[in-house]
């Protein structure tokens, strides 16, 4: 039987969650505190550190739940552009990376914010982070079938960085003029020429 | 002739900027505190501002040197790598950029970490950073000889965030077991790839 503290301790928990996902939508991860959330979900600002060991842990869960919402588009652009080549379903999940990134900027800037070593990433993030590498790295694998699982994984990872630069920067100077459409741009020009070399 | 006052201001301009540098170094653009400048120099805390409008105006002198200093190191490795193909000029450049981020990690990041508006970014530094993007389009010039002016600059816009993503995700998950040649590695193969196309 699930005790009555144990529901409580859970409402509490999702409570939490969701008033931090408010604020960082609004303002940012750095702008979390204590004292706000507490008022937020009218709790003592003790009470936070008895279901989250800190505010870090706290933005994790913030975290976990981007990346699953973040996964989900990106899953389903893969889906969609199936019956393309690897090099369009590439560039169709990466503009699906764009949309998210633009609509979405402070939650998906905020899973870029937190430094955290190997050690401290929880299995159930490396497991999300990972399935969202898989739709990468096997797209890759069908590009690139005579390539090497080691230069996969490299070139995975390459990838995904090249088009989160393109995107990083391109959303921070949104305001001198980059329109979206011209990130789009960007992202579809490099990968083409990125995957333009069979094998 | 230069009134005293004049060179005093310009002294207390030059110690602020040193003292800014340092503390970047240390511990990042964030940590900057006017108090605690005052202190290293020796003036009280309101006569920053009136050498510097804000402390904004401050991180940007820096900023200033960090790319004078960054750009002549690629200028240096362009220069240095001249008789080769502009595959391997882009790829020595890059290489550059990589290692002045693993030297300099938290004056680079400074470099990022203002947030400006087209209106806001000084002649001078608009200036420093052309030059900078001159070395790349140039040599994608020379790479694409058949492209015209407007692609060649989407594309050093593109290659230059595509090298920004990898070393900056990089470098983030250092802690996490990404040795630095693992990063030249990714840089390598991208841009080997993405200019592999003849024009």
């Amino acid at each position: 039987m699930v005790r009555k503290s144990e529901i409580r301790r859970e409402a509490l928990r999702l409570a939490l969650i969701e008033a931090a996902e408010e604020r960082i939508k609004r303002d940012g991860a750095g702008a979390i505190k204590a004292r706000e959330l507490a008022k937020d979900v009218g709790c003592a600002t003790g009470a936070i550190y008895n279901v989250f060991e800190d505010l870090n842990a706290l933005v994790m869960a913030v975290n976990g739940r981007t990346f699953l919402a973040m996964g989900r588009d990106i899953a389903e652009s893969r889906h969609l552009a199936g019956g393309q080549s690897p090099q369009r379903v590439l560039i169709a999940m990466s503009q699906t990376y764009l949309d998210f990134a633009a609509a979405h900027t402070n939650l998906w800037r905020a899973l870029f914010d937190l430094h955290m070593t190997v050690a401290e990433v929880p299995d159930w993030y490396q497991a999300e982070l990972d399935k969202l590498f898989a739709n990468i790295s096997e797209t890759l694998a069908d590009l690139w079938p005579t390539r090497g699982a080691e230069e996969i994984a490299l070139m995975t990872r390459a990838l995904f960085s090249s088009v989160h630069g393109i995107v990083l920067l391109g959303l921070e100077q949104r305001i001198s003029g980059v329109p979206k459409e011209m990130i789009a741009l960007m992202i579809e020009k490099t990968l083409t020429e990125l995957t333009g070399s069979a094998n």
